[in-house]
């Protein structure tokens, strides 16, 4: 083959892959902004977070239409359909960690009109768990690292069983006080979504495996999020 | 091309099709029976459907093999490459609606422990609305008709005002009576998983309009669900 048409395909491998730094790195700092402005009631911040969203929106359409270009054009094979696929599913998940940091900075918005909550702290512990594994996902990612991408997916157990305890701290707080319950109520989904971010960053893990191997992993992912399940008693 | 070649394609097409419209099915199903075992407070069923929802996965992975052998061994170009990635997206938003209905049941089991709740009622005509937009967009998508798919995608603003009221009056009846605290909690999120599901086949719509047309459709979507803003103040 022709090694300018090998090059310039090479480069367009290298384009999803730097459409999927660019995309993750704005998740990142989505969400440690929509955390910050949480915790700070900053309102000017969770502004900013929800316009931004737009931003990672139209890298997820740079993406389709890089991914769709490269398929009808170099009608890639093995290795080079795998990360062409791989980029195209990795975009979805990162564009919707984009939209829970966007959903967690609504929320926000109204959490800071009444008093400020106890289990907020919690909320901030279990953001930067969730923080973490976006970071080593997205490394995991660039450098095909599969190990650390395992370690990524094992950590997401942590984050359920904290999620679990979140949702039953914040339940306490409403019945102990029932004046809480519209802002408790908001709280109650910023903390799903903190565990759904947690899912998707497993799901970025599931795919860097793929991407590497071929292959999905092979034992069944331990689901510890039981606050389907949970019920907590009134006194 | 040898003809042979060519009708062996089709077949692969049609395959992905296929694949669609089983999933689609069982998802629907998958709805029915956990809103019924909701109202009707049937842990059997609400079981069935968590059981039930590898079935789906299980279609989901078959997808993805199909989708990328297809890719790679035809190498289709245009309408067909659109209809592959096409299958592909659709067959993740068909997972992912199959995934909130197996949420549904788990949550109607711990509902079914404790008394019954008056918002249930609305929980059902939300659902039912939901229903009919997934019905709708899986007949759209098989029968590749944009109007019908438009129409479905102008239905989610409904949805979305419905999920709001309804957001709204579950607040308040957990405000008028807080040892309901728990179990509202968990039909706020029952809600909230009706108004997602909403949003996928909406997204199923889109697609449709895509592989179609080749394009996303040019308006912007309406967005009312106002819940993320709503601030129910106590009395």
């Amino acid at each position: 083959m022709n090694e300018h048409i090998v090059k310039s395909f090479d480069e367009d491998l290298k384009k999803l892959d730097n459409i999927i730094a660019e995309m993750g790195g704005m998740a990142e700092v989505q969400l440690a902004d929509a955390i910050e402005a949480l915790i700070k009631r900053d309102t000017d911040l969770a502004d900013q977070v929800i316009t931004s969203d737009k931003k990672i929106d139209i890298l997820e359409h740079e993406m389709d239409g890089q991914a769709t270009a490269t398929l009808a054009l170099r009608q890639p094979l093995a290795d080079d359909l795998r990360v062409t696929i791989t980029a195209l599913r990795t975009a979805s998940l990162i564009e919707r960690i984009g939209d829970y940091a966007k959903n967690i900075a609504k929320r926000s918005v109204v959490l800071a009109q009444s008093p400020p909550l106890g289990p907020t702290k919690s909320i901030g512990r279990m953001a930067a768990l969730v923080q973490g594994m976006i970071k080593d996902v997205l490394d995991a990612y660039m450098t095909r690292d599969v190990e650390k991408a395992a370690a990524v997916r094992a950590r997401d157990a942590d984050a359920d069983l904290l999620h679990t305890s979140l949702f039953r701290e914040i339940l306490t707080y409403m019945m102990e006080d029932p004046r809480t319950i519209t802002s408790c109520t908001h709280l109650l989904f910023v903390a799903k979504n903190l565990e759904r971010i947690g899912d998707h960053a497993t799901n970025v893990a599931e795919n860097v495996h793929y991407l590497v191997t071929g292959d999905l992993p092979a034992d069944e992912r331990e689901k510890s999020d039981a606050s389907s399940f949970t019920l907590v008693e009134t006194e």
